[in-house]
């Protein structure tokens, strides 16, 4: 099960980023499950990682080799996260990484590897080596389709996002793909995202424009809650266009940037594991963003409410429950408004009353829900985005591995 | 769905402590939905209530009953929470307690009103008034078990805890009942308990040890993580028995008061929302209590951990990387053990070298999981109870209102 439109966009190449995918019959034979990405040299690129302490072992990796050499490659299979497999899994990040060096003669510290699959299964590794030299014979900058369908895994549909904006006389390309269904509450980043642009940045405002867009997209879904061991987001800047990013040019860069990375969260939520329902937790009239989002989140990761959703049904009193558990100082209960599709449902502590059920349960018909909590006590708001709870993702998450 | 034995245990009468329990119809006619106690005079009463800043009106009302009158009667409704209900919800609520008042000749401030049920819907103030005479009838010191019944919402089963112990030359009796199956993640206390005992105690020692007691049992349980808006447990002290407890026998009270409060609480998982599995997630060598609570926590509310527990899947990576985001500070994952129902299956953040899938698949199968986590960093150590999550959860709470 799926929300939205399942159609992949058009995706403009961005010159100086080249994507090779292959089947190397990690966990399924025949499926594509291996994706090899080059960056041109002069490139800069910025990353963010899980704070998971039981981080994947290719997380680890990534981090030490960003912080001594300049990334050239990135690796990625899926079908095998790589996680909870101790020092024999950095072994094998490691090893991945130099047969890669290898065959492009480069160092091995100049190749991150990524991971996604199955947490605690030690990586086939004859499996991964023998197909890398497919990955990089498919190296193309058209192969932006075919990588994000070979990072999915219990992902229903590809997920990309692009888009070219004007930027003096110069014209910037943004394009971008990620992975992720179950396991979604990112925290730096989401399961697996991979954005280039053409754009010329240097490596302070590329990593500040990353953490900005970050958390304006994947710092704010969750399906089930559960960070995930593997969570990484890349962003490369090929400097290909001639357009240089500077601190006049900056916010425009990060407006357009953001626009594409909460394309790609919010298609991992519309994708989310047995999601029935697309869900905009909006949450306004806060004292300070913190606030703001300790409200969506509860809301956004209830049970109850998020088995209410998937009937359909408009039971409010779980949502204030779960305002009100939200923990937050001196909460005037009388001064929430609660609305669910612009249908104002609860005020001054009960049922509002204009409110009628055949109006509410007419609000929560459509595949995509609002709901607007303002607390009316301040000025920050925060909006999360989230999924219903139904019998598929019990089924998939119950059913998967075993 | 529920496990464990579904046997109603031998409840001994607690003299000074009535209860009488009838049928008005509140939402389903003909089912046990009214029951009023009756405590003698002399006897002392503690509670505790929901910390959900959407409290009830009659967790209110209670709290500002108890500040000033010696309660005699309470009054519970099962059928309708009277939560998120405002003004109206306060009103009918003491407008209950008027009528139960009036027909035993006590102030309305003597009777502290309880509700549990569907949230958001006014109460039917006439079918519940008109149920008060039938409920005082029929009051009597052995009501323990039809009054288990009447309390009931989404339970499929009563709940009741009863013990005697020798205190010098006397005998103490503490006798107990709760409710409660979904929204269940106390925080003061559970969805409802009552427990009564006829040793004499002064107020400060009884409310002492109610908190300690509930600390040890209704603080410690989680079938979703979804606090509820009507949590309130009672202890009644009759002083019947006319064992004085005071400092020197405080000790041995509170440890017999707590067997009896953490069957009730474990009576409450066992009939957790589909449960199919009872799960006890055991952390040990934490650095502090907060610590150690915090990790349970994060595994026993993971979707991922609780359907993979459905499945009886040893999928341990998913307890690790729960682990992982509890928030540890310097967390070293290499020290950390993770055992499932007494076999070692994880170390040095990874498969221990002694596991097999075998012997990890066999001890899933049993009704009753320990998680058993050793973090190897302190000497603190935390016991948390919770359910799996099963499609009849989903289902349950999809249908449930509508």
């Amino acid at each position: 099960m799926a929300t939205g439109s399942d159609q992949f966009p058009t995706m403009y190449p961005v010159s100086g980023f080249k994507l090779g995918t292959t089947s190397a019959g990690i966990k399924t034979p025949g499926r594509a499950d291996l994706v090899v990405m080059e960056i041109a040299a002069g490139s800069t690129v910025a990353g963010l990682f899980t704070q998971n302490d039981f981080c994947a072992a290719p997380v680890t990796l990534c981090k030490q080799h960003m912080a001594s050499a300049s990334p050239a490659y990135l690796l990625t299979n899926t079908g095998n996260a790589n996680a909870g497999t101790g020092e024999q899994g950095l072994h094998d990040a490691l090893q991945s990484c130099q047969a890669l060096a290898t065959a492009a003669g480069i160092d091995a510290e100049q190749v991150l590897p990524f991971s996604t699959g199955v947490i605690g299964e030690p990586l086939p590794m004859d499996r991964l080596l023998a197909g890398i030299p497919g990955a990089l014979a498919n190296l193309s900058e058209q192969g932006w389709s075919d990588a994000a369908t070979g990072i999915l895994t219990t992902d229903t549909r590809p997920k990309g996002a692009s888009l070219q904006y004007a930027a003096g006389d110069g014209q910037v390309t943004i394009t971008g793909i990620s992975k992720g269904s179950g396991m979604i509450k990112p925290n730096m980043a989401t399961m697996l995202g991979y954005v280039a642009t053409d754009a010329e940045m240097n490596s302070e405002l590329l990593h500040r424009a990353l953490r900005l867009a970050t958390n304006k997209s994947f710092n704010r879904i969750t399906v089930d809650a559960d960070t995930s061991t593997n969570d990484s987001i890349m962003l490369v800047a090929t400097g290909t266009s001639g357009v240089l990013i500077d601190e006049i040019s900056f916010d425009q860069f990060v407006e357009q940037l953001s626009l594409v990375f909460i394309e790609l969260a919010q298609a991992i939520i519309r994708d989310g594991e047995g999601a029935t329902k697309f869900v905009s937790v909006i949450v306004e009239g806060a004292v300070d963003s913190a606030e703001a989002l300790a409200v969506a989140y509860t809301i956004a990761e209830s049970p109850l409410v998020k088995t209410a959703l998937t009937a359909s049904d408009p039971n409010w009193g779980r949502i204030l429950a779960a305002i009100g558990r939200a923990g937050l100082k001196d909460l005037d209960v009388n001064l929430v408004q609660l609305s669910l599709n612009s249908v104002l449902i609860a005020e001054q502590g009960a049922r509002a009353s204009s409110y009628t059920e055949e109006a509410g349960q007419q609000a929560m018909q459509p595949e995509d829900i609002d709901i607007l909590v303002s607390l009316n006590r301040g000025q920050a708001s925060e909006t999360v985005w989230t999924t219903d709870l139904s019998y598929e993702y019990v089924r998939i998450n119950a059913e998967y591995r075993t």
